[in-house]
């Protein structure tokens, strides 16, 4: 760890190789027609892809029984078991796209931060992160520390049919500095907010110190043959605008940016972001990821119309022809208790949403998704049925 | 209780009778000219009128001496601590405004439902109410019930200047239904959302069990002299607007309607609700508080363009003359931990977004306030700092 604090990395010294990028190529597996692949690109996919954030986890009994003594860290670092637990709902469901099976707290854990996840609570470090030295001393994550991620990738590629992707996963930033902050999960993020407001300095520090390790756990992830990636903001939703925009924004895109070069669509998805959607879709991802509170046709339409505002105003994040980028989402997770009638209504409804979305121009493609993840006492057969509803329209 | 579960009891009958509102105006203190009732009115009021949400409660020293060996709920029924707890906070800070301590289930408290305040948990029932039998059984309280509540009301009202009014407080219908699906706090509302979904006729039942509740709660507290009363709907900001249009706004706008003739003006305020303002607007109140990711100014325009909208559409709801009201909001609470520099900073550019709301004709006047509760770990100090910095405008 000492050696890497010594010498400071920096995003841009992070984007891949040549060499890198053809590493990753050759490890991707799935066929360029995969529907989500093929949703992206703004083609018509061969039926319309859908996953579920969370299918992999407490919802299934085959997932509980693997997890009965294994701690929630420990297993996101056994090969078998990373591999095993994120190809059970892509059985069981027939999804079209696996979501590796991690936590937002895994490269952290990794660079060998003290973090453990307690049960019925969620992340807890050691010592929480609030002063310049904290921030000295916080490692960046060495690849060679996230062997056992490689390894489970490549079991999970063995499985998974050439129509269905393996989408890697890393916690952005914001979520990643308010754990270290509060010290574990916080219902307010008030110390979290404080440096932001009191001590910018020090919160950029942290930010600059962060996306590196984010980076990195991405580049592992596509290098061994990840066909996509979700950047989670799972607590973006807590800023306003203005904050997001000063203090958040520039990390997301860099760490973008960085994994541009691979050529793998980046999916960017927080909960309660419907004030945030424009400026999270100018930091440069191919999806935005939709929760459940916005239909898929009035967020892609808001999202379009910021891009062009911005665009129209000089903002050079924006493109032209990047104006048009496909949306993911958005059944309220709280639908598959309501029994199977309330679930094929409410699967069509977001279907014809999205359709008039791509239909007004204002997305490419629909990829099915919740608008969060699965609930945990979920019955995995509501989700079997809402798969099957979907895919049978 | 059984009594009144043979002759259910409609908002309909609800409505004040003459008498009623004479009682409540010859008990109202407050001068027509203090500082919140000619915000509302669109009047230039002697100073910007500015009190906070959960102002009365755990930030202050005084309030957990006082609560050491009392239980949150017995606090909520001792008319002398009710009364001391209120005040606390307006003599240390210079309030505008008392807001009534109380509980979202204190009137359910109060009609004979099962349900205590667990420390560090929230509000926990000791049975769901799933059922149509147990809907049925469920009590609506009586004003004889609440006499604790009005015994300190009478207390409060001896000690407030004429220019500070007594906000009374009550929470919204759909808020009280998802403690009592859920049997507690709830993260997604899972159970709730699916009762709505699956047996909407259930639901609808419940609904109308719960409005004149809270109907009650208000009026009490209104005849006992209240200025002003605040309906919290504090987890509606978890619905769609879609899901927030048919099983919610209907009973919200039922009891604004009932407690309507007294004439006193009501504030209604969910966080998380930025989807939902235009629609929160339209049930009638005559102040919308706005949560902190929203700010003032882009909050108070979406309420005029969709109340404008729905106008125009023959929503009868909304008539010409209600497309303006005044705003409440929207420090952000973490605000008040990031030290007194930034703190009058953004006091000023609240205040900032304030006037142009105003200026532009989309708000009559502003209450300062937060974007959501204090925060118990606030500094009482920072807090007399924030209304200090605020009234020095």
């Amino acid at each position: 760890m000492v050696d890497q604090n010594s010498s400071p990395v920096g995003v841009a010294d992070l984007r891949p190789t040549e060499e890198a990028i053809g590493t990753a190529r050759s490890a991707r597996r799935a066929s360029p027609d995969a529907p989500l692949l093929a949703a992206v690109r703004g083609e018509t996919p061969s039926r319309r892809p859908m996953w579920m954030m969370r299918q992999a986890g407490r919802s299934l009994p085959e997932y509980r029984e693997i997890r009965k003594d294994v701690g929630m860290l420990d297993s996101c670092f056994r090969p078998d078991l990373l591999a095993e637990i994120t190809l059970q709902p892509v059985r069981r469901h027939d999804a079209d796209a696996a979501i590796l099976f991690s936590d937002i707290v895994v490269p952290l854990k990794a660079a060998g931060v003290g973090v453990d996840i307690v049960a019925g609570r969620g992340p807890v470090l050691e010592s929480p992160v609030r002063t310049a030295d904290a921030v000295e001393a916080l490692p960046v994550v060495d690849p060679s520390q996230l062997e056992a991620v490689v390894e489970g990738i490549g079991g999970i590629l063995d499985e998974l049919r050439d129509d269905q992707v393996l989408i890697g996963f890393a916690g952005a930033p914001f979520t990643l500095a308010s754990y270290l902050i509060e010290g574990g999960p916080s219902k307010n993020h008030g110390v979290t907010k404080a440096m932001m407001y009191s001590q910018p300095q020090l919160w950029h520090a942290l930010m600059d110190k962060l996306a590196p390790t984010v980076v990195r756990f991405l580049q592992v992830q596509i290098e061994a043959g990840a066909d996509a990636v979700q950047l989670f903001d799972s607590w973006a939703g807590f800023l306003s605008l203005r904050d997001y925009r000063e203090f958040v924004a520039p990390y997301s895109q860099k760490i973008i940016e960085a994994v541009r070069p691979y050529d793998v669509p980046v999916i960017h998805f927080g909960v309660n972001t419907g004030e945030l959607l424009g400026e999270m879709a100018a930091v440069g991802p191919d999806v935005i990821g939709i929760d459940w509170k916005t239909p898929l046709d009035v967020a892609a339409q808001r999202v379009t119309a910021s891009l062009t505002a911005a665009h129209e105003a000089g903002d050079l994040r924006v493109s032209a022809e990047r104006r048009v980028r496909a949306i993911q989402g958005n059944l309220d997770p709280a639908i598959l208790l309501a029994g199977p009638e309330v679930i094929g209504e409410q699967v069509r409804r977001v279907c014809r949403e999205a359709d008039r979305a791509v239909a007004a121009g204002d997305a490419r493609g629909h990829i099915f998704n919740l608008g969060h993840g699965v609930l945990p006492e979920t019955d995995p057969d509501a989700i079997t049925r809402a798969f099957a509803e979907m895919h049978g329209q």
